[in-house]
């Protein structure tokens, strides 16, 4: 490759501008955590800097959450050209994914969903084939993760969402049956394994990075790739719904000591838990092809690519040495590809991937205020 | 007025096009509650199609909703030149009054909200003051209506929202602490009085006809109105909380038999219950001046205005009619003017404003599948 390598800056996500604003809205919203007292009702403290927010109310603990997108429905806009199919379904199952696969992290069982359809103008909304995929496909995704569609919204917002555009969120509400369900870090120890839960392909995260790629390709999205797809076409794989391997390890009576969904800042998401441990990976996946296709025409090493994408492994679960292969066992009977991928040492806080030779520090995520 | 009147289709919104798509949605979300039973979770049947979802956990009735600002943020941008103000802590509060003044209507207690704050460009995070101005105006609110912030997306998404602008949504989780407080309709009864809460202004509806009028103003935003302030700034006054009026309500004793938000549809909402009533209303609040004038400077008749506007009043309560003059009082007392306006009677499903002359029927409605 000659040319500069593309990174997150380069494709327009600079997420030191949304920093700041993110720990300016952290602190001031644990501020407002006294005005749950005269309802009766607590949040769980550790809950909040996790992936779902955790109220206690009279022993019933509720978890909720809202999440986007992304910028992937746009990948479907343009590769609806070229395979004459709206792949609105696929996007629907993305964006409940991203909603649900944070809230099982704290040990959660999705209930329900609400949809935030907020399109670009009403004409939006009157292409019938685009829509009946988004109903669909948000019904099926509901269906694979056992949960209610409460409800949503859909404004259409000219002048805020771009014209032919569609901003896609969701909310999850969730519950967790006890208080020994919840994950939300105290159990942690060194000595306990990582089991990844395989991708499905580039999810819903590093899709800047993969749309900016295709101003550089002669083809576009129509490129072919190492397993004879388009680029495109691959890109749009939907995102790998985590609840039946959840729901099916709490079956089981397998408790994660603690959880992690790979999403922004790629496997760095590993060391997302707050204390300083060292996660040593001894065994990794294989890469989805497009997101190997990425990495090589982009032309970014193994730094930038574990750092920023998933590369094959979609979800970390820290569990008991003793419970690792029994939890990869069911993941994978849960549909889910699945493997004993490492483990968690005392040590300075990082990321050591041993087949590449590769680690990422502590000063390399920035998640907490 | 020579112009031609303004309406709802003349400024962008095409509820025709909207609806198709809501009613599939409603149909396949309705198909999705089955997914309860296996949780030992089931919903309120009742509150589908009502203005938020509630599930009953084990005997813990939890109510939950997502909702969007809407295109107010585009005035407040358009102001802030004019003004030197950002306004942002105003349309803070617009868009969680959009939520938890849906949440309320059944009955809940609203105890979290999670706030999706979705920018066309990581640049929006970078000016200082507005930021602050968002975070504070956020936080009030959830002091005011005594809930937690539970946390929040704040997604940078060039090409989806449009440069330099934000597309801003709530979602809320409430309870609901008994049966007894449900207000989903079943109460709702003949010779029950209405008791309609103030609103301060446009609330957040009707935004986009009073964008579009500012096309015909020669001073914009800075035309002065009838109380001396400018259209913009008047348009900017944050919707009103109704929160701490239900809290007093409940607080003394009063469920509301039946709630509706005035929001679009403006007072064609008051007959939102799915029954067939006549709502008679005798009393009519003083129209705030932004209003009166948006109807002048519009060209527009009072059965456009009341159908579409919330021309005073943004809160409906429909409760017995020995509570009615308390309910009023609580309502003051907790800092909105409020008045009985009128009664339920049985009859055809209509909105009948006696002192307009004024009628709405059931077919000028349409909300349900």
């Amino acid at each position: 490759m000659t040319q500069t390598p593309l990174d997150y800056s380069a494709a327009g996500v600079d997420y030191d501008k949304i920093d700041p604003l993110k720990i300016l809205a952290q602190k001031a919203a644990s501020a407002t955590q006294h005005n749950l007292a005269g309802h009766g009702v607590s949040e769980i403290p550790a809950s909040r800097g996790e992936s779902a927010y955790v109220m206690d109310l009279g022993g019933t603990l509720i978890a909720s959450i809202t999440e986007c997108l992304g910028t992937k429905a746009l990948v479907a806009d343009a590769v609806r050209a070229i395979s004459g199919r709206t792949h609105y379904d696929s996007i629907a199952q993305d964006t409940i994914a991203m909603a649900v696969n944070d809230l099982i992290t704290v040990g959660a069982t999705p209930l329900s969903v609400h949809a935030y359809w907020s399109a670009g103008g009403s004409g939006w909304f009157a292409d019938e084939e685009r829509m009946r995929d988004l109903v669909s496909g948000w019904q099926k995704a509901c269906d694979v993760c056992k949960v209610s569609w409460g409800g949503g919204e859909t404004p259409a917002l000219a002048g805020v969402v771009e014209e032919g555009r569609i901003d896609l969120a969701a909310s999850s509400v969730g519950v967790i049956p006890s208080r020994d369900r919840l994950t939300l870090g105290d159990k942690l120890a060194a000595g306990d394994a990582i089991v990844l839960l395989a991708a499905s392909g580039i999810h819903a995260n590093g899709v800047s990075l993969a749309r900016k790629l295709v101003e550089r390709l002669p083809e576009g999205y129509a490129t072919r790739i190492s397993d004879g797809r388009t680029y495109g076409e691959a890109l749009l794989d939907p995102t790998t719904l985590y609840v039946p391997v959840t729901e099916a390890l709490f079956a089981a009576g397998i408790v994660p000591h603690y959880s992690a969904n790979i999403t922004g800042h790629g496997w760095r998401k590993i060391m997302r838990h707050p204390a300083s441990f060292t996660y040593r990976i001894h065994t990794l996946p294989d890469v989805p092809p497009v997101l190997s296709f990425i990495q090589q025409h982009a032309g970014i090493d193994d730094r930038e690519a574990y750092g920023s994408l998933n590369m094959g492994a979609g979800f970390a679960l820290f569990v008991a040495a003793d419970q690792a292969e029994e939890c990869a066992r069911i993941a994978r009977e849960a549909g889910v590809p699945a493997w004993v991928a490492g483990r968690v040492e005392a040590g300075a806080k990082q990321v050591v991937i041993e087949p590449l030779a590769l680690s990422f520090s502590a000063e390399e995520l920035h998640l907490r205020a």
